[in-house]
């Protein structure tokens, strides 16, 4: 074989066009289908929903319509629910998310079709019910009695709701967080799904690899590590100390730097002020002014930026989520892209299917065992 | 954003180096660590695996030490075998197998540790107990009661034992089909295992989303497809009628063809004497023999060879398989390429990340809900 230059990790290959996201790393932008993050955010995160899976923002009638919808399809099955009560004590909660998503299969209709409508439809109850399974993780971390999902609350209130049993005055700041994790380009867990999706197989398959995906800690695990890092910091004073000996034994700072921003990450920006109200409204700015001191200082000595993970953890954490749940509210935003992408790569499909640049030698005899 | 060109598919991109095979598609070579597949064939499969595993083919005592391994990772929890017994009725077998490897996150020992023992560790334990999960899947689709694992058999003469009850005389051609289907670069599934590997997510998170993959009918469901076309033929007779027919109206003919491959696929070779043997074995030659017309009459008329698929559906469907469970084959075998590749992976690793061509449009501004 010829030797061919090899792209390791795909850096800068192109693998597809997308009408759903752009991530412009040079100036820090990010772009959801025509618009802006910085106009998006704006929206409920149903409409943002609508506007991945149809093309465009709903006018009332149909956003109404798509609400309907999207809460009748709450509810999931008893057998889902003894698993995740079953597994939670001793099994990490994204391992639980994609075992409870795999067993979506079986309740789904027309899984596996190609057809648009189809896809849409499965899209609509994947996004439900994985708000639903996230919440029931939470609920269980927590050891409280489940919460069933509620008509009257829109998506983020719903999750919130079954997750703290009444919906305290953050919807609002949550369904921002949501929106600002929908889509996010090829990245590891996306094209994860779109490489499943590629071999015709279905919706489920392709969405339960991309909920493993995420879970590595190079990628959606990262919000979990850098609130460890923040606990291990402890305190306002400890900041300055604890950064110089991390940089001296040459350590990665959690939740900075991203291969594709050389700027900052506009989503973080949401993240921050975001962070900074929920320590306010619980009288605990203390991890916000943690995080914030360490953005300057990181940023002086090393000209990083905080990437999406570095504010969201602080804010989930004042929020009472339990700790090592932050990566199932990524999953649970990241749905919406995921399927996005998979409808997007079966509307043009090709297999992607890779070459690897052989080492392993050649022309080895077989001896039998006992010779050997 | 630069308009660069785009590899759809991938096609002809090289992401990394790989010792473990390689597809001389030109020449129709496959290569396993320096093995040609014509040597390789020679082997248990055990030994295979040991390769892939540790690099070397083994001596009698590694052997032995290896083999006492693996039998005792062969039994798997009730949670999972109540789980397949209650999905297999009414759920894909690829889909039942996705979620009882996903539900193994809790049952594995030091998984997400990224230490070559560990994920060697965990990947022989996947090999073992994946074939006890595929035997109990087959098993429930008989509608027999299940067979636990024996001692006294090896892997491939267990797997037969666990769905039969009594191996017949064909451990020894199952064997060489397991090691025909352990590896094959840098395929779909292999690729979609290396994507989530390289998020430093765990094994389990990685072969899952693998076995989502391997499901798709253009990759490990297309052995179904196969035999679905063979039925449709029906006898000898028809076969030239058929195809003619099937060319006239442009359909593509299941089990020929392959993106890599120009000349005839090295397994097919081999698959081809154990389809025609297994028919001898049992009086019943008909889908042998049909295959073997139809092998003829697709070069002839179009210049294409079989792959992979193509003599694997007869020689299943012969031995008895229930119809759609081929696939599983499939995955029982390449679970330990999968493995082999995380591991590789993992031991330089680079997250997968790739570029998309946005093509969605900039500068839409919100305009609220109510004046849309």
């Amino acid at each position: 074989m010829n030797i061919k230059k090899i792209f390791r990790g795909l850096e800068g290959v192109v693998v597809d066009n997308t009408k759903l996201s752009e991530v412009n790393g040079e100036i820090g932008q990010l772009t959801y289908m025509g618009y802006d993050i910085d106009e998006i955010v704006k929206c409920q995160f149903e409409e943002v929903c609508y506007l991945f899976l149809y093309g465009k923002l709903p006018n009332i009638n149909e956003f109404n319509e798509f609400n309907i919808l999207l809460k009748s399809k709450r509810f999931i099955s008893n057998r889902i629910i003894d698993f995740i009560k079953d597994a939670s004590s001793n099994t990490h909660p994204m391992s639980v998310l994609r075992t409870s998503i795999s067993m979506l299969s079986s309740e789904l209709n027309g899984l596996g079709s190609i057809k648009k409508d189809d896809l849409i439809n499965n899209a609509i109850d994947l996004i439900a019910k994985t708000s639903t399974i996230c919440a029931i993780i939470c609920r269980s971390k927590l050891k409280k009695e489940i919460i069933h999902p509620n008509e009257e609350l829109n998506h983020s209130e719903n999750f919130l709701n079954m997750v703290f049993d009444k919906p305290k005055a953050m919807g609002n700041a949550f369904n921002t967080a949501l929106i600002l994790h929908i889509d996010h380009g090829f990245n590891a867990s996306t094209f994860t799904s779109r490489v499943v999706a590629s071999t015709l197989s279905d919706i489920v398959s392709s969405v339960t690899a991309a909920v493993g995906s995420l879970k590595g800690p190079l990628h959606g695990g990262a919000n979990v590590s850098v609130m460890k890092m923040l606990l291990e910091i402890e305190n306002l004073e400890n900041v300055e100390k604890w950064l110089n000996n991390a940089l001296a034994k040459k350590e990665k700072i959690m939740g900075f730097g991203h291969r594709v921003y050389k700027v900052i990450d506009p989503r973080a920006k949401h993240l921050k002020i975001m962070s900074h109200e929920w320590g306010k409204l619980t009288n605990n700015t203390k991890w916000f002014e943690i995080s914030d001191l360490l953005e300057k200082l990181v940023y002086d000595k090393k000209k990083l930026y905080p990437n999406v993970d570095f504010y969201s953890a602080s804010t989930y954490y004042s929020m009472g989520f339990p700790f090592d749940t932050y990566t199932l509210i990524f999953a649970l935003a990241r749905i919406v892209g995921w399927s996005s992408h998979i409808i997007e790569q079966l509307t043009n499909n090709r297999i992607i299917r890779p070459k690897a640049h052989y080492i392993g030698g050649y022309g080895k005899k077989f001896i039998p065992l006992k010779e050997r």
